[in-house]
């Protein structure tokens, strides 16, 4: 091992966590990326590695605590020390109150939060010793209120937003800097382009978030010195409202 | 049937749970009690009798949905039908964040959130065709800060909370009062006298929350016309520090 | 003097103060109420004593130190100890920020806020050396959210709100509740039936709050004892969107 | 005139005001600054010139508001258009509710929050046409909590956001990016130096924010693009109990 670092993004899958692997990767740290199909991680990886960049994909269930712990000891042991984790896993689903199953409830819960609080834990315990170290749990508008047919999605993100709140304040004073940035808007996704394209169509205007943006954000967290952390905060589109 | 109306309580175990289910019984409601075991919940069925209500005691858990859609369907079938349901199980544990467990954070989120995820979806489904009824979920300090050694349960109390604040936009309008009272101040239950007696002997100056006068704001809540609802507020001793 | 006690609305002016002083004064309370013209409080001092109440009307303008000083001299001395002051004066006008005039920024926040500070102080001065005793400030949706064009009105409402946080927080372990409700939502008063009709309307559906049921609440919060004080909540018709 | 932009600094007379001037004046801007004594500025404006910058101190009242639309009228007319306002006076003063002047009151709610307002809404008047700018208005602790004893300043502060938030709601989709940062902990002035030299040590640990840090915020602040704009955030020392 030499002094290479490594930055570990669970939930690679979207334009968000892809964004932030690259960004971490032009400036020169090992993009360890992952989501449920390592397939799927390819062109993330590839791309990466067309830039001059280091990157490596990992199929992974954030959910199972094993192979969080798994994940996390080898990359520690065969690519680098992970200076960052983020969390990026979301699960935006609406339905009524009657609507709700016990089933998605649950899974809503488990891929939201508790696949960032395994993440957070272990990223924890390796950081620990060393005293240094960011770990940042993407939030969303639900993170902050409960809107009529988000009680699921509401739930997980509020308690994502505990979780990175009370890691905050036990992890902070021993050199770890956690935060909860909170995306208070759409962002630019395939997701949004195939289903909302007249939302898409207002990327260039500004209207919508940009996943690059985004990840310099991240990247500016995570340089912020040590006297100045900034816990949560929100990016928000000029003209939206709120 | 007749005019007979009856108040669930789930998680009656502790002294608030009791309380309230004394303190409808007395407005001449039927208290429908539960608690993991039937037979500790003896005691507080004989009471309310002796003092001329009706109650009904049922071992239950909470996290297990269909033992919560089969109360319910039972009560409303041979009891009565529920006009108020309140949840009031907790599960306050203190860990740093490395010694939290994967099942300690799951039982926490499944006591103190799933839970009454499962009372609140089932008690909206009764009351939503007869477009009334309160449904009370009972908060901490834990459901608005994340503080250290709390994230398995602050994260369920926030995810509560959002809970309740979705079904409260939603059903609302529909007639059925949600509310998220917020206990701030430790409460004169056994186990603190047991454990901090000191903290109990305060009880007399009013320094610890009487489980009788939490009764007495539930009974408050429900008697609100509906044109003047409160959705959130907090319980706090007058010498608490907040 | 006998065992009498006073309650001192300031701003009895519209519907919400009046309905408050004939409550309190309804369990016995005698009504100081005060608006700027003492002319115009006659109806509401004769409706109480019409009802075997007592009360005093007093021209008054809550922005002048000397006045408000004067004035609770006056009821300490010749009439009855205050153990209930409610603040009750708003001043809502909405302007885009570049047609808020200096003047007008100013004035709002002398009616909504520096009239409360004075009231506050005031009245804790006499409160302090009896160790009891309630002060309530009405807050509004304002007092937590900044909407656009009403820079002044929320301004006046925030600082109102910090105004009663740090009072409950300095004088509640001194036996002195300090509450802050918030309103959030239309209250049924000639302003809105004159101007809001449709609005008005909706008053028999409860979809617009009556004054006389947060007179309701306030006597509530002031009977709650004091091992379970209440400091923020908010009181929404149940159709409300928020 | 020319491509050259200005930013204005109201209180430029601490640690903070002056390092954001300088910031700003590194990456071209045209720094102009004010304090109530204008010779008190001219370390800072030598110091800029020394470094090739162009700086202006203006001896100014914020509360006034003649002196403030005379100020930006003649920065705009005379040295360049002010692409960046910053507010960042404070009044941090802590008294007991009884032993707080009227006099003190207001004062503090003056040069805290009426001069922002001021500022404000001159800084709206001149960027509004052009559709672009940035203004900022430095928040504390005491903007989101009122701490026993800071019934004034946390009065004040609470209303600086309240405009803050109001401004950001009516002038961000017109292209204006208004932002709210909050300073959650000590910074290293002079007088936290003279009067709290064992906090002031805590300096080269990172215990306490240094000005040059949150002058670094303000630029990321002021160059982050209109899809990803953050109007709240707080910057808290790692070490901060919070």
């Amino acid at each position: 091992m030499n002094d290479k670092k490594a930055i570990l993004v669970i939930g690679a899958g979207d334009a968000t966590g892809g964004a932030i692997a690259k960004r971490f990767a032009r400036e020169g740290y090992i993009a360890c990326v992952t989501r449920r199909s390592a397939e799927k991680l390819e062109p993330l990886v590839a791309d990466i590695k067309a830039t001059g960049g280091e990157a490596h994909g990992f199929g992974n269930d954030a959910r199972k605590e094993e192979e969080m712990v798994a994940l996390i000891e080898k990359i520690e042991r065969d690519i680098a020390p992970i200076e960052v984790a983020v969390f990026n896993i979301g699960a935006n689903v609406r339905f009524g109150i009657t609507e709700t199953t016990a089933r998605v409830y649950l899974k809503v819960w488990e891929m939201a939060c508790f696949g960032g609080f395994l993440m957070g834990r272990e990223a924890a315990k390796v950081m620990l010793p060393r005293s240094r170290g960011t770990i940042i749990f993407t939030g969303a508008t639900a993170s902050l209120r409960g809107r009529e047919g988000f009680a699921a999605f509401a739930g997980a993100k509020h308690a994502l937003r505990a979780l990175a709140q009370s890691m905050a304040r036990e992890l902070g004073p021993k050199g770890i800097h956690v935060a909860h940035p909170v995306i208070d808007g759409a962002i630019a996704t395939e997701v949004i382009r195939t289903n909302f394209p007249e939302r898409y169509a207002m990327k260039d205007q500004g209207g919508i978030v940009n996943p690059d943006h985004i990840a310099d954000t991240y990247w500016y967290l995570h340089t912020q010195p040590r006297d100045a952390w900034t816990h949560e905060f929100e990016l928000r589109p000029w003209a939206e409202t709120w």
